[in-house]
């Protein structure tokens, strides 16, 4: 199946943003072993996108759209798409109602255009959307297969893994399983360079890098007729990664460095609390973003200025004038005040210079992070890269880590 | 000029790396008044990439060419592009020398295919690397003017700066100029229903939104020989928006709530103290993505359970028996007592439910918004719909919004 990705979106053709939902929709079209043959990005002008319907008929079985589905008069991917292939539209009594629906819990008005949305092509598969107000629909006409979901990357991404991939899935008796293998402290290119010849050779199970921000992800993917005849073709090669990379992985089929800790602290009824300096509230953040974070996580203190590690968390002042906020003294002091204030099991706790403009005595990425548990306090110094965005996120990535670590 | 941007690379259709290239040359153009009316992505596959320039010959004056420019064997992009406008390579001298040199000078070995960079259509532009080894061209031919830039996202950023630019703008002579109204409360078809009409009344400038995760932007662009000249084209329609939408407009040209919130804190010298429950340390998080946050942003506490709610910022633990710690009352308590603790000009804090599981007595959703000042606090109570992080992410913009307004 040779499939064409067809992004609607003027916001694309002015550069505002970035086509993620072109990359996003490619790595899980490469998951199902469908090949991408192009991409095509074009404005919200119907005499334009008509025409790169046209090119796309030719030479794709597979046209997936994004964006052009919402309730604004320049939403035109469904009409045109529709008119490309001859086929009506119908109003959609059913997700009308659920627009209805949306806006009646959310007390906001709703507009006329908003039902725009539930016009439909006749004969297709609705691909509802739980993300958003937009359904998405998948069609097949003139030998055709036509998908098309919402633009906003949210939505796109939850749409594609949870309808369109199901749908698509459904075409083969061969599925694709997988397996992400989560690795941090060790960079892509030596990932890479230590398994490339058996990444190369593999043919199925496939074992292929992923660059994330801050980490490396591996994933393992087979296909087979079932999950257990997966599993099988998968587990060796599991263990002989696992025996490569050793305690880089951090995890399998977890989310993220704060699911891994989330989950390790849950399974061993521990709790932590945490003091941000220079992370300011980003792993607290990170922490609830996961439903049910109180169970493990008792909260902290964003101590971002030194009064403030004065008032919440009773460092002393001389200590940070001795020391100088940036410290390692200054970070123990914290992982032990905060996890004692909250009676926490462990305490972590982060301090240092994010940049861009320097304190006048630490290089820009000085950072040390603290964790504070029964039996004692250790610390970790670290001269970190990159800009204020990338320095914060690895602080809080080994504050991640050295949480892992105490609990391996 | 209608322009094309025809990037090859199949790392681009496995959904390995995202199209930043297009999204920088977009920018650019769109900058220079050029109109961009597609991108292609294609596979380094010579008969694709064939049939790709020949759909574009076909619809656009200008086609950028990014990738396929380098040393290996799947890198075609000059031999096909000029192969389909009929035009012979030749072998650059001077461009072979410089290949040449910089093999010398960093002593890695120089391989004969280095120097397949060195072949250039008959009769084009030589657009030198300064950032890496294989030339970019230019030419015209059958009426169409082709650029050809490498595909490394530094090396495809830095030829277009400095070598397509300047090469553009020799040939127009207006520019695109614009401002960003961003806007907060209004959902994005009611802002269009709103101004329709005009919006699609206007030729220069025009106005165009952009939905946002949790607000709305407005972009204004004017196309003129000057600065000078646009701003005339865009104050009167500028005057016009803002009578329109008032209040709801937070900022003009910024680039976030939290930015609008930085600025109008330091303007006056005031600080902020923020208090957190159910977002968890994302006010924080977000104020300290800015450099110099320090200047305005004291601190403040994640009191995610009710445990740190009493030890870090004393909330009688009888309060929160009495009201529930997702109340108006616990609320006001945090704000006030954040404030206090940290000496700060306002407190800010937010308790609710981000679900997705309940608590047995509000709705997901039910957030209480805090702002403590002189002279009293004041608190929103909110009803937020959608998942636990598009309710965090709105209990946040609510907390921006009540500083902003404060402030106003």
């Amino acid at each position: 199946m040779k499939a064409e990705i067809l992004s609607v979106g003027t916001e694309l053709l002015l550069g505002n943003i970035v086509n993620t939902d072109a990359r996003d929709i490619s790595q899980g079209l490469s998951q199902l072993g469908i090949d991408v043959y192009y991409h095509t990005v074009v404005g919200d002008n119907p005499a334009r996108l008509t025409a790169a319907v046209e090119v796309a008929k030719g030479r794709s079985d597979l046209i997936i759209t994004t964006g052009g589905l919402g309730p604004t008069y320049d939403d035109l991917t469904k009409q045109v798409l529709a008119a490309a292939f001859g086929l009506e539209l119908y109003f959609d009594e059913a997700e009308a109602a659920g627009i209805r629906a949306y806006f009646e819990k959310t007390g906001r008005e709703m507009t006329d255009n908003n039902l725009q949305q539930a016009w439909l092509p006749v004969g297709c598969t609705v691909l509802h959307n739980d993300w958003g107000t937009a359904p998405g629909c998948a069609f097949v006409a003139e030998g055709v297969r036509v998908i098309m979901l919402p633009g906003p990357p949210r939505e796109c991404n939850a749409m594609f893994q949870n309808r369109a991939v199901p749908y698509l899935a459904a075409l083969s008796d061969e599925q694709l399983y997988s397996h992400n293998i989560r690795i941090f402290g060790m960079g892509e290119s030596a990932v890479e360079s230590l398994l490339r010849e058996k990444m190369e050779a593999m043919e199925n199970p496939t074992l292929a890098p992923y660059a994330k921000e801050g980490e490396v992800m591996l994933r393992l993917t087979a296909k087979a007729p079932s999950a257990a005849a997966a599993e099988a073709l998968m587990a060796p090669v599991l263990s002989e990664v696992r025996a490569i990379l050793g305690a880089y992985i951090y995890g399998i089929d977890v989310e993220s460095m704060e699911e891994a800790v989330f989950r390790a602290l849950k399974d061993r009824g521990l709790t932590l609390a945490a003091a941000e300096s220079c992370t300011g509230g980003l792993i607290a953040k990170r922490l609830t973003d996961i439903p049910g974070a109180s169970e493990v996580f008792r909260g902290g203190a964003t101590v971002y200025t030194n009064l403030a590690k004065v008032r919440l968390l009773d460092i002393p002042a001389g200590l940070l004038e001795a020391e100088g906020a940036v410290s390692a003294a200054v970070a123990k002091a914290l992982a032990l005040s905060v996890r004692e204030k909250l009676g926490a099991d462990l305490g972590v706790a982060v301090t240092g210079l994010a940049g861009p403009e320097g304190d006048g005595k630490n290089e820009v990425g000085t950072v040390f992070v603290a964790l504070a548990r029964t039996g004692g306090v250790e610390v970790r110094a670290l001269k970190l890269q990159g800009d204020r965005a990338r320095i914060r996120l690895m602080a809080a990535q080994n504050a991640f880590d050295m949480v892992l670590r105490a609990l391996a």
